[in-house]
Protein backbone atom coordinates (compact mmCIF):
# COMPACT_ATOMS: atom_id res chain seq x y z
CA UNK A 1 0.00 0.00 0.00
CA UNK A 2 1.30 3.59 -1.07
CA UNK A 3 1.39 5.87 1.52
CA UNK A 4 -0.91 8.68 0.48
CA UNK A 5 0.32 12.56 1.02
CA UNK A 6 -1.24 14.76 3.43
CA UNK A 7 -3.74 16.86 1.72
CA UNK A 8 -3.45 19.27 4.35
CA UNK A 9 -0.28 19.67 4.27
CA UNK A 10 1.96 23.45 3.34
CA UNK A 11 4.92 22.19 1.89
CA UNK A 12 5.57 22.36 -1.35
CA UNK A 13 4.00 19.43 -3.14
CA UNK A 14 7.60 17.58 -4.42
CA UNK A 15 8.29 17.31 -0.57
CA UNK A 16 5.02 15.55 -0.04
CA UNK A 17 5.67 13.33 -2.77
CA UNK A 18 9.24 13.08 -1.26
CA UNK A 19 7.86 12.41 2.23
CA UNK A 20 5.22 9.87 1.12
CA UNK A 21 7.69 7.62 -1.02
CA UNK A 22 9.97 7.53 1.88
CA UNK A 23 7.58 6.42 4.09
CA UNK A 24 6.36 3.41 1.66
CA UNK A 25 10.08 2.64 1.30
CA UNK A 26 10.71 2.76 5.05
CA UNK A 27 7.98 0.93 6.18
CA UNK A 28 8.97 -1.97 4.17
CA UNK A 29 6.53 -2.14 1.15
CA UNK A 30 9.47 -1.10 -1.37
CA UNK A 31 12.30 -3.34 -0.11
CA UNK A 32 15.53 -2.92 -1.25
CA UNK A 33 15.91 -3.79 -4.97
CA UNK A 34 12.01 -3.40 -5.45
CA UNK A 35 11.09 -1.26 -8.67
CA UNK A 36 9.17 1.53 -8.09
CA UNK A 37 5.87 2.18 -9.68
CA UNK A 38 6.55 4.10 -13.22
CA UNK A 39 6.59 7.74 -13.33
CA UNK A 40 2.81 7.64 -14.99
CA UNK A 41 1.68 5.52 -12.16
CA UNK A 42 2.81 7.97 -9.68
CA UNK A 43 1.77 10.93 -11.50
CA UNK A 44 -1.41 9.50 -11.54
CA UNK A 45 -1.91 7.92 -7.42
CA UNK A 46 -0.69 11.18 -6.31
CA UNK A 47 -2.81 13.38 -9.16
CA UNK A 48 0.67 15.70 -9.78
CA UNK A 49 2.71 17.10 -12.52
CA UNK A 50 5.59 14.87 -14.07
CA UNK A 51 7.99 17.60 -12.78
CA UNK A 52 6.87 17.24 -9.12
CA UNK A 53 7.59 13.12 -9.58
CA UNK A 54 10.88 14.05 -10.91
CA UNK A 55 11.61 16.68 -8.10
CA UNK A 56 10.77 13.94 -5.59
CA UNK A 57 12.73 11.00 -7.01
CA UNK A 58 16.19 13.33 -7.80
CA UNK A 59 16.05 13.97 -3.90
CA UNK A 60 15.79 10.63 -3.01
CA UNK A 61 18.38 10.07 -5.55
CA UNK A 62 20.84 12.39 -3.72
CA UNK A 63 20.00 11.17 -0.33
CA UNK A 64 20.72 7.75 -1.71
CA UNK A 65 17.77 6.00 -0.92
CA UNK A 66 17.21 4.77 -4.62
CA UNK A 67 18.88 4.90 -7.90
CA UNK A 68 18.06 4.68 -11.68
CA UNK A 69 18.69 1.89 -13.71
CA UNK A 70 18.77 3.16 -17.08
CA UNK A 71 16.00 1.62 -19.37
CA UNK A 72 14.68 -0.14 -16.25
CA UNK A 73 13.53 2.30 -13.83
CA UNK A 74 14.06 3.66 -10.09
CA UNK A 75 15.11 0.84 -7.38
CA UNK A 76 15.38 1.15 -3.58
CA UNK A 77 18.99 0.95 -2.49
CA UNK A 78 19.80 -1.23 0.15
CA UNK A 79 21.09 1.40 3.10
CA UNK A 80 24.70 1.79 3.34
CA UNK A 81 26.75 0.67 6.34
CA UNK A 82 28.00 3.72 8.46
CA UNK A 83 31.07 2.28 10.57
CA UNK A 84 33.52 4.74 12.71
CA UNK A 85 36.51 4.83 12.11
CA UNK A 86 37.75 6.05 15.13
CA UNK A 87 39.69 3.16 17.36
CA UNK A 88 40.88 -0.40 16.58
CA UNK A 89 37.89 -2.57 16.52
CA UNK A 90 37.78 -6.25 15.35
CA UNK A 91 35.93 -8.51 13.20
CA UNK A 92 33.25 -9.23 16.13
CA UNK A 93 33.25 -5.83 17.04
CA UNK A 94 32.30 -4.32 14.13
CA UNK A 95 29.61 -7.22 13.51
CA UNK A 96 28.41 -6.64 16.90
CA UNK A 97 27.87 -2.88 15.59
CA UNK A 98 25.52 -3.93 12.88
CA UNK A 99 23.39 -5.04 15.50
CA UNK A 100 21.73 -9.07 15.35
CA UNK A 101 21.09 -8.93 11.43
CA UNK A 102 24.66 -9.76 10.52
CA UNK A 103 26.98 -12.89 10.22
CA UNK A 104 30.01 -14.05 9.17
CA UNK A 105 30.94 -17.24 6.83
CA UNK A 106 34.21 -19.03 6.47
CA UNK A 107 35.15 -19.65 3.17
CA UNK A 108 38.91 -20.77 3.59
CA UNK A 109 41.73 -21.64 6.08
CA UNK A 110 44.73 -22.88 4.95
CA UNK A 111 48.95 -22.69 5.47
CA UNK A 112 50.37 -20.49 2.26
CA UNK A 113 53.87 -18.91 1.27
CA UNK A 114 53.95 -15.48 2.49
CA UNK A 115 54.45 -13.24 -0.64
CA UNK A 116 56.64 -9.98 -0.39
CA UNK A 117 53.93 -7.64 1.04
CA UNK A 118 52.29 -10.18 3.86
CA UNK A 119 55.60 -10.80 4.54
CA UNK A 120 57.10 -7.46 5.26
CA UNK A 121 54.13 -6.55 7.09
CA UNK A 122 55.03 -9.50 9.45
CA UNK A 123 58.23 -8.82 9.70
CA UNK A 124 58.63 -12.43 8.36
CA UNK A 125 60.74 -13.22 5.29
CA UNK A 126 59.32 -14.32 1.65
CA UNK A 127 57.82 -17.39 1.31
CA UNK A 128 57.38 -17.98 5.15
CA UNK A 129 54.45 -19.96 6.13
CA UNK A 130 50.96 -18.75 6.95
CA UNK A 131 47.69 -19.06 8.08
CA UNK A 132 44.97 -17.24 5.73
CA UNK A 133 41.77 -17.21 6.64
CA UNK A 134 38.89 -15.99 4.04
CA UNK A 135 35.49 -15.31 5.33
CA UNK A 136 32.78 -12.84 4.25
CA UNK A 137 30.39 -11.13 6.64
CA UNK A 138 27.04 -10.55 5.84
CA UNK A 139 24.41 -7.96 5.85
CA UNK A 140 20.17 -8.76 5.63
CA UNK A 141 21.70 -12.36 3.78
CA UNK A 142 23.64 -10.25 1.35
CA UNK A 143 27.93 -10.04 1.30
CA UNK A 144 28.97 -6.54 2.59
CA UNK A 145 32.79 -7.94 2.90
CA UNK A 146 35.80 -9.87 1.65
CA UNK A 147 37.79 -10.52 5.01
CA UNK A 148 41.32 -11.96 4.25
CA UNK A 149 43.54 -12.23 7.55
CA UNK A 150 46.94 -13.80 7.57
CA UNK A 151 48.80 -14.85 10.80
CA UNK A 152 51.82 -16.31 11.07
CA UNK A 153 51.58 -20.08 11.01
CA UNK A 154 52.76 -21.06 14.81
CA UNK A 155 49.48 -18.81 15.69
CA UNK A 156 47.70 -19.82 13.25
CA UNK A 157 47.93 -23.54 13.82
CA UNK A 158 46.35 -22.40 17.41
CA UNK A 159 43.00 -21.64 15.89
CA UNK A 160 40.31 -24.44 15.04
CA UNK A 161 38.68 -23.30 11.22
CA UNK A 162 35.37 -20.97 12.04
CA UNK A 163 37.47 -20.22 15.43
CA UNK A 164 37.84 -16.15 15.17
CA UNK A 165 41.43 -14.98 15.56
CA UNK A 166 40.02 -12.08 16.91
CA UNK A 167 38.77 -13.26 19.70
CA UNK A 168 42.11 -15.41 20.43
CA UNK A 169 43.95 -12.25 20.57
CA UNK A 170 41.72 -9.71 21.88
CA UNK A 171 43.88 -9.10 25.31
CA UNK A 172 46.99 -8.67 23.30
CA UNK A 173 46.16 -6.13 20.91
CA UNK A 174 47.47 -2.56 20.95
CA UNK A 175 47.03 -0.53 17.98
CA UNK A 176 46.49 -1.31 13.97
CA UNK A 177 48.15 0.32 10.90
CA UNK A 178 45.31 1.23 8.19
CA UNK A 179 45.83 1.85 4.38
CA UNK A 180 42.56 2.74 3.14
CA UNK A 181 41.98 2.84 -0.84
CA UNK A 182 39.25 2.12 -3.50
CA UNK A 183 40.73 -0.52 -6.00
CA UNK A 184 38.61 -2.13 -9.08
CA UNK A 185 37.09 -5.75 -7.63
CA UNK A 186 38.39 -8.73 -9.13
CA UNK A 187 38.91 -12.37 -8.54
CA UNK A 188 38.13 -13.95 -4.91
CA UNK A 189 36.98 -10.73 -4.02
CA UNK A 190 34.20 -10.37 -6.37
CA UNK A 191 33.14 -13.61 -6.43
CA UNK A 192 32.66 -13.56 -2.27
CA UNK A 193 30.93 -10.22 -2.67
CA UNK A 194 29.02 -11.46 -5.70
CA UNK A 195 29.76 -8.26 -7.40
CA UNK A 196 31.37 -7.28 -11.14
CA UNK A 197 34.79 -7.43 -11.85
CA UNK A 198 35.74 -3.76 -11.84
CA UNK A 199 32.79 -2.77 -9.23
CA UNK A 200 34.16 -0.10 -6.84
CA UNK A 201 35.95 -1.78 -3.63
CA UNK A 202 36.72 -0.15 -0.07
CA UNK A 203 40.24 -1.80 0.47
CA UNK A 204 41.73 -1.72 3.98
CA UNK A 205 44.81 -3.06 4.88
CA UNK A 206 45.36 -3.54 8.19
CA UNK A 207 48.32 -5.12 10.23
CA UNK A 208 47.16 -5.07 13.94
CA UNK A 209 50.55 -5.29 16.67
CA UNK A 210 50.07 -6.53 19.63
CA UNK A 211 51.19 -4.82 23.42
CA UNK A 212 54.89 -5.03 22.46
CA UNK A 213 54.81 -3.87 18.94
CA UNK A 214 54.64 -7.30 17.28
CA UNK A 215 52.56 -7.33 14.21
CA UNK A 216 49.87 -10.04 15.16
CA UNK A 217 48.03 -10.40 12.17
CA UNK A 218 47.54 -8.84 8.53
CA UNK A 219 44.18 -8.49 6.52
CA UNK A 220 42.81 -7.29 3.41
CA UNK A 221 39.09 -6.34 4.26
CA UNK A 222 37.58 -5.60 0.71
CA UNK A 223 34.27 -3.85 1.57
CA UNK A 224 31.34 -3.56 -1.44
CA UNK A 225 31.58 0.43 -2.46
CA UNK A 226 28.16 0.82 -2.71
CA UNK A 227 27.48 -0.91 1.05
CA UNK A 228 29.50 1.15 3.09
CA UNK A 229 30.59 4.39 4.57
CA UNK A 230 33.26 4.89 7.00
CA UNK A 231 33.13 8.03 9.16
CA UNK A 232 35.79 10.01 11.36
CA UNK A 233 36.34 12.98 12.52
CA UNK A 234 39.85 14.79 12.72
CA UNK A 235 40.64 17.74 14.68
CA UNK A 236 43.62 20.29 14.02
CA UNK A 237 46.65 19.49 15.82
CA UNK A 238 47.56 23.05 16.68
CA UNK A 239 45.15 25.21 18.25
CA UNK A 240 43.27 27.19 15.91
CA UNK A 241 44.15 30.77 15.61
CA UNK A 242 47.92 29.95 16.18
CA UNK A 243 48.70 29.55 12.77
CA UNK A 244 48.14 32.29 9.78
CA UNK A 245 48.85 30.88 7.11
CA UNK A 246 49.18 32.33 3.39
CA UNK B 1 71.20 3.08 -20.12
CA UNK B 2 70.08 -0.77 -18.03
CA UNK B 3 71.54 -1.05 -14.18
CA UNK B 4 73.46 -4.26 -14.34
CA UNK B 5 73.27 -7.01 -11.82
CA UNK B 6 75.81 -7.19 -9.48
CA UNK B 7 77.72 -10.17 -10.28
CA UNK B 8 79.67 -10.52 -7.26
CA UNK B 9 76.49 -10.89 -5.04
CA UNK B 10 75.66 -13.72 -2.90
CA UNK B 11 71.80 -12.89 -3.19
CA UNK B 12 69.52 -15.16 -5.01
CA UNK B 13 69.56 -14.21 -8.51
CA UNK B 14 65.63 -12.93 -8.83
CA UNK B 15 66.50 -10.75 -6.17
CA UNK B 16 69.37 -9.04 -7.81
CA UNK B 17 67.17 -8.44 -11.27
CA UNK B 18 64.63 -7.45 -9.08
CA UNK B 19 66.87 -4.74 -7.46
CA UNK B 20 68.35 -4.06 -10.92
CA UNK B 21 65.43 -3.61 -12.35
CA UNK B 22 63.89 -1.02 -9.29
CA UNK B 23 67.16 0.91 -9.67
CA UNK B 24 66.40 1.27 -13.64
CA UNK B 25 63.21 2.44 -12.36
CA UNK B 26 64.65 4.52 -9.85
CA UNK B 27 66.57 6.74 -11.68
CA UNK B 28 64.07 7.20 -14.11
CA UNK B 29 65.67 5.36 -17.13
CA UNK B 30 62.34 4.20 -17.75
CA UNK B 31 59.79 6.97 -16.08
CA UNK B 32 56.19 6.26 -14.83
CA UNK B 33 54.03 4.72 -18.10
CA UNK B 34 57.14 3.71 -19.81
CA UNK B 35 56.70 0.08 -21.11
CA UNK B 36 59.77 -2.43 -19.75
CA UNK B 37 62.04 -4.53 -22.36
CA UNK B 38 60.27 -7.92 -23.50
CA UNK B 39 61.22 -10.67 -21.16
CA UNK B 40 63.23 -12.73 -24.11
CA UNK B 41 64.95 -9.19 -24.11
CA UNK B 42 65.88 -9.12 -20.17
CA UNK B 43 66.75 -12.67 -20.64
CA UNK B 44 69.17 -11.96 -23.34
CA UNK B 45 70.68 -8.76 -21.39
CA UNK B 46 71.05 -10.64 -17.73
CA UNK B 47 71.48 -13.65 -18.95
CA UNK B 48 69.18 -15.48 -16.67
CA UNK B 49 66.38 -17.99 -17.11
CA UNK B 50 62.87 -17.05 -17.99
CA UNK B 51 62.06 -17.78 -14.80
CA UNK B 52 63.97 -15.54 -13.08
CA UNK B 53 63.37 -12.46 -15.00
CA UNK B 54 58.98 -13.60 -14.35
CA UNK B 55 59.81 -14.31 -10.50
CA UNK B 56 61.62 -10.73 -10.57
CA UNK B 57 58.68 -8.97 -12.16
CA UNK B 58 56.00 -11.00 -10.08
CA UNK B 59 57.56 -9.26 -7.06
CA UNK B 60 57.44 -5.63 -8.34
CA UNK B 61 53.96 -6.44 -9.70
CA UNK B 62 53.66 -7.38 -5.93
CA UNK B 63 55.12 -4.02 -4.86
CA UNK B 64 52.68 -1.84 -7.19
CA UNK B 65 56.25 -0.70 -9.31
CA UNK B 66 54.69 -1.89 -12.48
CA UNK B 67 51.82 -3.62 -14.24
CA UNK B 68 51.48 -6.22 -17.00
CA UNK B 69 48.16 -5.00 -19.15
CA UNK B 70 47.33 -8.11 -21.31
CA UNK B 71 49.13 -8.41 -24.67
CA UNK B 72 50.61 -5.34 -24.30
CA UNK B 73 53.55 -5.63 -22.12
CA UNK B 74 54.96 -4.93 -18.29
CA UNK B 75 54.47 -0.72 -17.87
CA UNK B 76 55.75 1.06 -14.82
CA UNK B 77 53.00 2.59 -12.97
CA UNK B 78 52.90 5.54 -11.23
CA UNK B 79 54.06 6.20 -7.85
CA UNK B 80 51.56 6.31 -5.41
CA UNK B 81 50.72 9.29 -3.03
CA UNK B 82 50.24 8.34 0.70
CA UNK B 83 48.59 10.13 2.52
CA UNK B 84 48.28 10.51 6.64
CA UNK B 85 44.93 10.61 7.63
CA UNK B 86 45.43 11.49 11.64
CA UNK B 87 45.10 15.23 11.62
CA UNK B 88 42.51 18.24 9.58
CA UNK B 89 44.50 19.29 6.67
CA UNK B 90 43.93 21.78 4.25
CA UNK B 91 43.79 21.80 -0.09
CA UNK B 92 47.00 23.84 0.80
CA UNK B 93 49.04 21.91 3.16
CA UNK B 94 47.84 18.45 1.55
CA UNK B 95 49.41 19.88 -1.50
CA UNK B 96 52.89 20.94 0.58
CA UNK B 97 53.28 17.60 1.53
CA UNK B 98 53.46 16.16 -1.32
CA UNK B 99 56.76 18.38 -2.13
CA UNK B 100 57.11 20.50 -5.01
CA UNK B 101 55.77 18.57 -8.43
CA UNK B 102 52.42 19.15 -6.65
CA UNK B 103 49.62 22.04 -8.31
CA UNK B 104 46.41 22.66 -8.29
CA UNK B 105 43.98 24.15 -11.10
CA UNK B 106 41.20 26.43 -10.78
CA UNK B 107 38.40 24.87 -13.13
CA UNK B 108 35.05 26.75 -11.94
CA UNK B 109 33.93 29.17 -9.50
CA UNK B 110 30.13 30.27 -9.39
CA UNK B 111 26.71 30.45 -7.28
CA UNK B 112 24.66 27.36 -7.17
CA UNK B 113 21.54 26.28 -5.02
CA UNK B 114 21.88 23.98 -2.50
CA UNK B 115 21.19 20.37 -2.91
CA UNK B 116 19.76 18.23 -0.08
CA UNK B 117 23.50 16.85 1.00
CA UNK B 118 25.03 19.96 0.75
CA UNK B 119 22.44 21.78 2.76
CA UNK B 120 22.17 19.54 6.01
CA UNK B 121 25.98 19.43 6.16
CA UNK B 122 26.02 23.03 5.82
CA UNK B 123 22.88 23.82 8.18
CA UNK B 124 20.87 25.51 5.32
CA UNK B 125 17.99 24.97 3.41
CA UNK B 126 17.57 23.27 0.56
CA UNK B 127 18.17 25.70 -2.39
CA UNK B 128 19.92 28.27 -0.39
CA UNK B 129 22.92 30.09 -2.29
CA UNK B 130 26.15 28.72 -2.18
CA UNK B 131 29.37 29.17 -3.76
CA UNK B 132 30.74 26.50 -5.20
CA UNK B 133 34.60 26.02 -6.41
CA UNK B 134 35.69 23.32 -8.75
CA UNK B 135 39.56 22.67 -8.39
CA UNK B 136 41.64 19.91 -9.60
CA UNK B 137 44.96 18.94 -8.20
CA UNK B 138 47.57 17.90 -10.03
CA UNK B 139 50.91 15.70 -9.84
CA UNK B 140 53.72 14.97 -11.58
CA UNK B 141 51.57 17.19 -14.37
CA UNK B 142 49.19 14.24 -13.95
CA UNK B 143 45.54 14.68 -12.52
CA UNK B 144 45.46 13.31 -8.73
CA UNK B 145 42.06 14.39 -7.59
CA UNK B 146 39.19 16.71 -8.10
CA UNK B 147 38.03 18.34 -5.49
CA UNK B 148 34.52 20.70 -5.03
CA UNK B 149 34.06 23.29 -2.13
CA UNK B 150 30.66 24.54 -0.93
CA UNK B 151 30.58 27.67 0.94
CA UNK B 152 27.66 29.69 2.26
CA UNK B 153 27.58 32.60 -0.17
CA UNK B 154 28.40 35.34 2.37
CA UNK B 155 31.27 33.63 2.78
CA UNK B 156 32.01 32.75 -0.41
CA UNK B 157 31.60 35.97 -1.89
CA UNK B 158 35.24 37.21 0.10
CA UNK B 159 36.78 34.45 -1.97
CA UNK B 160 38.39 36.03 -5.52
CA UNK B 161 38.43 33.17 -8.04
CA UNK B 162 41.65 31.21 -7.89
CA UNK B 163 42.56 32.17 -3.86
CA UNK B 164 42.11 29.02 -1.73
CA UNK B 165 39.32 29.49 0.83
CA UNK B 166 41.04 27.34 3.22
CA UNK B 167 44.23 30.20 3.04
CA UNK B 168 41.44 33.03 4.31
CA UNK B 169 39.62 30.68 6.87
CA UNK B 170 43.05 28.75 8.41
CA UNK B 171 42.92 30.36 11.49
CA UNK B 172 38.73 29.76 12.28
CA UNK B 173 39.20 26.24 11.61
CA UNK B 174 38.69 23.73 14.57
CA UNK B 175 37.85 20.49 13.32
CA UNK B 176 35.81 18.23 10.44
CA UNK B 177 33.67 15.00 9.61
CA UNK B 178 35.12 12.77 7.00
CA UNK B 179 33.05 10.21 5.35
CA UNK B 180 35.10 7.95 3.35
CA UNK B 181 33.48 5.82 0.42
CA UNK B 182 34.63 3.89 -2.50
CA UNK B 183 32.52 4.76 -5.71
CA UNK B 184 32.64 4.45 -9.63
CA UNK B 185 33.96 7.66 -11.48
CA UNK B 186 31.44 9.40 -13.85
CA UNK B 187 30.70 12.71 -14.87
CA UNK B 188 32.77 15.74 -14.69
CA UNK B 189 34.87 14.28 -11.52
CA UNK B 190 36.20 11.33 -14.33
CA UNK B 191 36.45 14.05 -16.99
CA UNK B 192 38.51 16.10 -14.75
CA UNK B 193 40.55 12.94 -13.33
CA UNK B 194 40.60 11.71 -17.02
CA UNK B 195 39.64 8.71 -16.12
CA UNK B 196 36.92 6.01 -17.85
CA UNK B 197 33.31 6.26 -16.21
CA UNK B 198 33.77 3.27 -13.62
CA UNK B 199 36.76 3.83 -12.72
CA UNK B 200 37.44 3.26 -8.69
CA UNK B 201 37.52 6.70 -7.09
CA UNK B 202 38.47 6.95 -3.53
CA UNK B 203 35.80 9.88 -2.37
CA UNK B 204 35.99 11.69 0.93
CA UNK B 205 33.06 14.08 2.00
CA UNK B 206 34.64 16.68 4.31
CA UNK B 207 32.40 19.23 6.68
CA UNK B 208 34.64 21.56 8.02
CA UNK B 209 33.99 23.35 11.25
CA UNK B 210 34.83 26.74 12.83
CA UNK B 211 35.66 26.90 16.65
CA UNK B 212 32.04 28.16 17.42
CA UNK B 213 31.20 24.28 15.54
CA UNK B 214 29.73 26.10 13.23
CA UNK B 215 29.98 24.35 9.60
CA UNK B 216 32.37 26.27 7.46
CA UNK B 217 32.59 24.49 4.29
CA UNK B 218 31.72 20.84 2.41
CA UNK B 219 34.00 19.33 0.35
CA UNK B 220 33.58 16.44 -2.04
CA UNK B 221 37.37 15.36 -2.76
CA UNK B 222 37.53 12.60 -5.37
CA UNK B 223 40.89 10.82 -5.63
CA UNK B 224 42.24 8.67 -8.38
CA UNK B 225 41.44 5.15 -6.68
CA UNK B 226 45.03 4.15 -8.66
CA UNK B 227 47.23 6.88 -7.30
CA UNK B 228 46.12 7.58 -3.87
CA UNK B 229 46.59 5.22 -0.24
CA UNK B 230 45.67 6.83 3.03
CA UNK B 231 47.30 5.82 6.62
CA UNK B 232 45.96 6.16 10.16
CA UNK B 233 46.76 4.16 13.18
CA UNK B 234 44.47 3.60 15.52
CA UNK B 235 44.33 2.08 19.41
CA UNK B 236 42.34 0.25 21.09
CA UNK B 237 39.98 2.61 23.76
CA UNK B 238 40.63 0.53 26.60
CA UNK B 239 44.02 -0.64 27.94
CA UNK B 240 44.75 -3.82 26.45
CA UNK B 241 44.57 -6.91 28.72
CA UNK B 242 41.43 -5.13 30.64
CA UNK B 243 39.29 -6.86 28.23
CA UNK B 244 38.90 -10.70 27.69
CA UNK B 245 36.43 -11.43 25.07
CA UNK B 246 34.64 -14.39 24.83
Amino acid sequence: MLVERDTDSRLPLHVQIESALEATIAEGTWPPGARLPSEDSLIERFTVSRTTIRTAIQSLIARGLVEIRRGRGTFVLRPQVVQELTELTGFIEDMESMGSESSARLLDQRIVAASETVARQLGLVRGAPLTRIQRVRLIDSGPLSFCETYLPEELGREILPGDPPEQRYADRLLEAEYRLAAVAAHGTAARALGIDSGSPIFLIERTTYAEDFQPVYYERLYYRGDHIRFVTRLARRQPAGSRAKG
